[in-house]
C-alpha cells in the first residue's frame, strides 16, 4: 500500500508567487514542476529543482500552453506537431536545469487546457507521446485513466503513472466528470479524506453515481494553489499513513518496463 | 588549413524570417541556433536542427537574453546567477529538441548584449560559465579571443573555439575594436576575403593599426542576417578553398580535452 | 463610385518586419494598424502611424489576440469579456500614439482568429462591440457582411464599412466561404481584378455558385504580406480607375451617423 | 493642510496577485496603475479602473519597461525615443481602458528602473516628458524633487505633484538616498510616521544628516506589496488627520496651470 503524493508547484513567475511550495514539499513526495510557458521562469525552476532534490521529492515537468496570462488554462488550437515541439521544449529546459543541479527528472504531467485536450484527443495525444518517446523513454507519464494520453503513453511503450484527483468525481467509466457539471468538485475535506481512505483500502473508488470504479493508482495528485491546500495535503498524507499505507516518489513505485506497473 | 564555418541562425519568431537560413546552411559548417529568447521558438529551433543534422552541419546553441522586442541586443541589468538560469533553460531546451530530432549539440555561443557583457565581465563571465560546465562539459564554447569568457572557460577547463569576425577590426591585443568606433566594421568585400586568406596563410591578421597579430583560429563567423550575407559567405568559402584549405564542423576541429586545440 | 483601398500593415515586431509597407502605402487609402499583441509594437505603430498621416491615409485599429507566436491565427478560448478588455487596451494603446503624433484613429478592424470567431458568433460580438462603442462611438467598424460583428456594431449604432475580399470567394447568403473548402481563394490575378470591376459596375459580386449577389462594399481589402501585394493592390487601384472609379479614406466614404452609409 | 495619499496598485498579471489592492484602495486618494509592461494586464487594469472610480480615487498610469520577468526593476539600454513610444502606448492603453468606464486618468508616474533612470538622466527625461505632453498635456506628472523627470516636466509646462516617501531617506539636497547606502531605507514605522507628522506641520522633512529641507509636497507614496503595507497606509492617514490634515485625490490639489501649484 504504497502511493506517491502528487503536486504541481514552481507556478510563480518572476515576482510573483503561486501557492506555499516549501511547504506543500514537506508533504508532498514528487512534484510537477511548471516549465516556463503557462507558469515558471528558469530562476523558479532552478530554486524549485533544489528545493525537491534537497527533500528527496521525485523532480517532474509540467508542459503548458505558452499563455502566462491565461495560466495555461486556456484552450489554444494550434497545430498538434507544434504542440509537440513546445513540450519538448519545455521538457529540455526543464531537463537541463535538473541536470545543471545533478538531478534528474523522472516524469512529466500535462497542465491545464492542454492536459485537457490531450486527454480528450488522440490525434493530438499521439504527436504529444511521440515527441516525448523521441526526448526520452524513460520518463514517467503521469496519467488520468481512460485518456487518448494514457493509450498513447502505452502504445509508445512508455511507463505510465495514473493519478488519482481526491477532490474530483469521475464517471462510471472512470473518466472525470467535467468541473461544468454539478457534483464535478468534492468541496468537503472528509468526503476527500474518506476516498482517499477507500482507494487505498478497497483499490477502488465509487463513481458520480455510486457504482464501485477498480483504479490502479499510483499518485493522488494535491493542489497547491487553494488556501487550505497544504492543510489538505498533510491530512491526506496522514490518512494514508493511519491507514497503514507510505507514501514514496513516484519513480519507485512504477517499475522499469512499459505500461503500468 | 582547416576551419569551421559558422553562422547565427534559426532567428526568426512565428511568422517571421530573419534571413536566408536554408541557402546559408548550404556553406557553412556549424550554426548557432537560436533558443527562444532573443529569437526562435521551438518550431523553428526543432526545423533548423533538422536541416543542419541532413547537410553534416554541426549544432549549437545560440543564447541571449529574454527580449524579443529588442532582438537580445539591448543590455539589460540582471542578476549574473539569474543569467546562468537563462542560459542553462535555453541550452537544455534545445539540446532536448536535438535529441528529440536524433541529434547532439556540440558547442554554444552567446548573443547580442549579453555575449558582449560576458566577454567584458569576469564577474558575469564567471557563473555564466560555471553553469555551462555543470550543464554539459562537453560543450565547446565559441569565443573571441581576450574575453572574459574565453578566460572563465578556459579556468573550468571547457573547450574553447576561437571565432574570427572576418569583417570586424581588431585592436593591438586582439580584442575587437567597439562598434561604436570609426573602421571597426570592414564592408569592403574584397578586404574581408583578403583577411580571410592572411589569416589562412599566416596565421595571423592585421590589427587596425598595421599590427600582426597572431590568430589561432578553428571558426569564421558569417552574418546572415544582412543582405549578401549568403554571396559573401559563399565567397570566404570559396577563398578557403582555393588558398587550398578546407571547411569542417567545429567539432573535428576542437580535439578532446581542455582549453584551445 | 467612390471606394477606399484597405490593407493591414504595420505588422512586423521588434527587428522583425512583414510585407513592404510603404509601398503599399502609396497605394492604399487607408490602413489598419497592428497594435501589439498578435503583431506590432509601440515604435512600428508610432512609424506606421506617422507614414499613414504624411500620405493622408485613414488610420485604423486592426486588434487581435496576445500570441505574437501564433500571429493571432489561432484560436484563443478567452472569456468574451475578457477578450473585449483586451481589445480596448489595443484601441488605446493606437489611439495615444496617434493623439501623440497629431492623427486621429478613423476605424478598427479585428484581425485573425478573433475576427473569425467575432464575425461568427453573437455572444462573442456582442461584448466586444459593446466595449468598443464605450471607448469610442465614433470609430468606424469595419466588417464583412452577414456577420454576428456587423448585426452587434449595427445594434450598438455604430457605423460599419464592410469590407470586400477580392481574392476570397462569397456564398450564396454572401458570407465568406471558409478557407478549408476548395475554390475559397482566388488565386489567378485577372479574375481577382475582374470581380473589382463587376463590383464597382454592378454593385454587386458572383457567388461561388454563380448567384449575383448585391454588394453595398465601402473597401476592398488587399493583403500585404504575399509576395505580389503590392503589384496587385496597383493593379486593383489602376482597376478602379479604369473603370471611372476613385479611390477615397474610408472616413470619407461613411456618412456621419448610425449604420451602413 | 491637504494632502494625497498614493499607492502603485494593479501590480497583478494574469491569475497572479501582488499586494491587497481592495483593502488599500480604502485607504488611499490616488493611485498609479502598472499598465501591462511591467505589470498589470487588461482584465486587472480595468477592474482596478473601476474599484478606484467606485471609491473616488483619481487614477493614474504607472509606466514601465516592457518586462514582466524582471517587474520593470531592471535596467533596459534602450533608444530613449523608443521607450517614449512606449510609455505612451501605455499611457493610451490605460486612458483607453478608463474612458471606456467612464472614467478620466488624472496623472501618471515612472516605474521601478524606468523611473530611476529618467529620474536621473536629462536625455532621457526630456523625450519621455515631450512624448507625454503630446499624448495630454492635462496629465499631472508625479514626480520626486530635485530630478531630470521633474525639470523636463516643468521645462515642457506640466504640472508635477511631488512626492514623498515616507519611508525613504533624502539627502542635503533633498535627493533620494540611494537603496545600496545604509540607512537608505526607513524600516521603523513609528519613524516613517513622525516623518508625515513633520513634513505637514512643518512643510519640511530632517535629511538623512538632519539638515532641514523644505519639501512642498502633494503626495505620500505608500508601498502596497510588503506586508503591514496596509496597516501603514492606515496609519499614515490617521496621522494625517489626526493632525488636523485630510487627505484630497491629486487633481485636486494641483491646481490648473504649468508648473507645482
Amino acid at each position: 500500500m504504497k502511493i506517491d503524493l502528487n503536486a504541481d508547484i514552481g507556478e510563480g513567475f518572476g515576482h510573483y508567487k503561486m501557492g506555499d511550495d516549501e511547504a506543500l514539499m514537506d508533504v508532498i513526495t514528487s512534484a510537477n514542476i511548471a516549465c516556463g510557458f503557462h507558469a515558471g521562469d528558469p530562476v523558479i525552476m532552478d530554486r524549485t529543482i533544489r528545493l525537491a532534490a534537497a527533500r528527496g521529492i521525485d523532480i517532474g515537468a509540467h508542459v503548458g500552453f505558452p499563455d502566462m496570462l491565461g495560466f495555461g488554462r486556456r484552450v489554444i488550437q494550434a497545430d498538434p506537431v507544434e504542440l509537440a515541439r513546445y513540450v519538448v521544449y519545455q521538457l529540455g529546459a526543464l531537463e537541463g536545469l535538473a541536470r545543471a543541479a545533478g538531478c534528474q527528472v523522472t516524469h512529466m504531467s500535462f497542465h491545464g487546457a492542454l492536459g485537457n485536450m490531450a486527454a480528450a484527443d488522440d490525434a493530438l495525444a499521439e504527436p504529444l507521446i511521440q515527441a516525448i518517446a523521441e526526448f526520452d523513454r524513460k520518463l514517467i507519464i503521469s496519467v488520468s485513466t481512460h485518456t487518448a494520453i494514457e493509450r498513447a503513453a502505452l502504445r509508445h511503450g512508455l511507463r505510465c503513472a495514473t493519478a488519482f484527483l481526491a477532490d474530483r468525481a469521475y464517471d462510471d467509466e472512470g473518466a472525470l466528470v467535467s468541473r461544468k457539471l454539478k457534483g464535478a468538485v468534492i468541496e468537503d475535506k472528509d468526503a476527500v479524506l474518506q476516498r482517499v481512505i477507500e482507494l487505498l483500502r478497497e483499490g477502488s473508488i465509487r463513481s458520480i453515481n455510486g457504482k464501485t470504479l477498480p483504479m490502479p493508482v499510483k499518485q493522488i495528485l494535491v493542489h497547491g494553489d487553494t488556501p487550505g491546500a497544504v492543510a489538505l495535503a498533510r491530512s491526506i498524507r496522514q490518512a494514508i499513513e493511519d491507514a497503514g499505507g507510505s507514501v514514496e516518489p513516484v519513480a519507485r513505485l512504477v517499475q522499469a518496463g512499459a505500461g503500468h506497473a
